[in-house]
């Protein structure tokens, strides 16, 4: 199998998620600046959920240029993280029409940990399909932000039980951290490390 | 006609009903982890489903990769095989909605029944338009798995006027049957006929 | 612009259309093969509606694969056959909803027709961005589907007067006449012509 | 990075936002010709905004064709435009659901004004990369219609104030800006300003 319908599969199933979301925003009814305010938590999470959604379809688009062969494991690893992709306009939805309260927080946080496992399980499958002279391993590297994002994720799951803000926040701040170009943030996480 | 376009509609069709039945899974009101709880049966049939049109994306990919031309015939068995996928959503959603009622369980097996007999028929028509020398029927050779499921669904369908997790169980186990590498799921069946 | 693009974007409205038609067919709450029975009218409308799209992509992909160049004329006017093809999930679920009622079976009939008007004007388009030596001119001919289909479509509006019931299978009939073979129809039609 | 999968999934994202839009549509539960009367604003505003859509895709495919390779701020970019091109369904919902009063017809130019903005960004972007000989520059000159329009949004933000019937006129002015070629209109404009 060429990798080109894979991408486009992919690229179709992350179109319609980030566009589906959007329908989580229900039309309210009243024509006033007052009946858009109970929109805004769900406006937000619908702003953050883009923004990971967004991240996701860029790297996935990275790995996969490193990438010639389509093996059956790449395909169903790929079917896998489409899966966890796929329950982000839920969890966006019920996490904003409940205002931020902590278990639909939680809940976000754990399809943000299931599909960055996911993606761990999809880079591995295609490094595999690569040995042993991956060019997907020496890309990636030590792979920092990709070992850094879930620990933020459980210590964000964990913190609803304390804030959900705090869990929030940790989320805007992993999303960030994949959005600022790489070389930079690396390096100073580097720094940090030593 | 060239193949590059039915692929890409093909493609298209599938990753938008993979996407549009999880909106089957409403976004409950209340904010606890209880509030989840009726759902679960309709995130289960979303499970099975979307490992069903993976399955079906999977092999219409493979079965399509050993054709070169489209004929009519291969255009209209696609577009059937298409229209009982696109009623995945709605038995989906009247499954996990119904908590696994033996009706609705009933009706879902009939779309998966009606599902596979127009993935035959496409496959049909694609032998038709190779022969006499069709690589995609030596491909297929003698096609268990294919000629198993049907009967799989058809007890499964029966199987609801026992019990629907009997029906349930098989078919979860007609998904796994494909899910498992061909060649080592076919040695055994073969072994099993003798 | 190549038609690259054109045809790729097309597809994806197409497809989209097509599987969004299937979410008019609400879920119904019961779980009892008699609760199925209200949805019938919609089911049977949207396999009609899924028909005619499948008509429409299937002459759509023919008639540009005679193009090479894409005019700015050709951009609108698909767009504008877009535009009514994406009435079809608001006609068809009307519609279905209402039994066949008489004033949405006219309104499909409109439909229908518009969508038969824009798909007239997008072939002009083509044709003068192919003048003098028009490929499309001469695969059309004397196009008798063509100018068949929207008297048919005229007439069935106006027989909603008398019963839905006739417009309905002048609906079926029209779709079926693009569902046959092209040659053996039309030489029927210059039979029945002469 | 080549922009072919930016294409293709900007290409998707466009195809579901102009065909989710016609699902604030909402069929009506009577099925006399009145019962479509409330929905003709619902129409209005959806022709409006299919209209809208269909030039940012044009011209994102022009804009895009000057353009050999992709760099992580044209990305982002176009991530950013295609965010504020999904926020249409809603601002176009609420708009024609509530018969183009002032504060949902200032959303609407707010969302058109973000997304002419984003779309300004995302040129810069691309002439940035083509630099210092860029393409995209000389093809758009000195831009009036770009420049233009923000202008005329902005004014019918403000109308709303004094009535939106004057903002829809505004929004319908600055769309057939958009339709009508561009050599004309340039010469026309470039006329008015001496």
């Amino acid at each position: 199998m060429g990798k080109g319908r894979l991408e486009a599969f992919s690229d179709g199933v992350l179109a319609i998620i980030i566009t589906i979301m959007v329908l989580e925003m229900k039309v309210p009814h009243g024509a006033s600046l007052s009946d858009l305010l109970p929109i805004l938590p769900v406006f937000l999470s619908y702003v953050l959920s883009f923004v990971y959604v967004g991240i996701y379809w860029n790297n996935h688009h990275h790995m996969l240029h490193t990438s010639t062969n389509v093996t059956g494991a790449m395909l169903w690893a790929n079917l896998h993280l489409l899966f966890w992709l796929s329950l982000f306009p839920f969890a966006t939805g019920w996490m904003g029409q409940n205002h931020f309260a902590a278990v639909p927080t939680a809940l976000y946080g754990v399809v943000l940990l299931m599909a960055a496992i996911a993606y761990y399980l999809l880079e591995r499958a295609i490094i595999r399909a690569q040995e042993p002279d991956s060019i997907l391993k020496k890309a990636i590297g030590r792979d920092l932000k990709g070992k850094l994002s879930p620990v933020v994720y459980v210590v964000a799951i964990v913190a609803t039980l304390v804030s959900p803000y705090i869990s929030e926040a940790l989320y805007v701040g992993a999303a960030l951290l994949w959005l600022i170009p790489d070389r930079r943030i690396e390096s100073v996480l580097v720094r940090t490390e030593v």
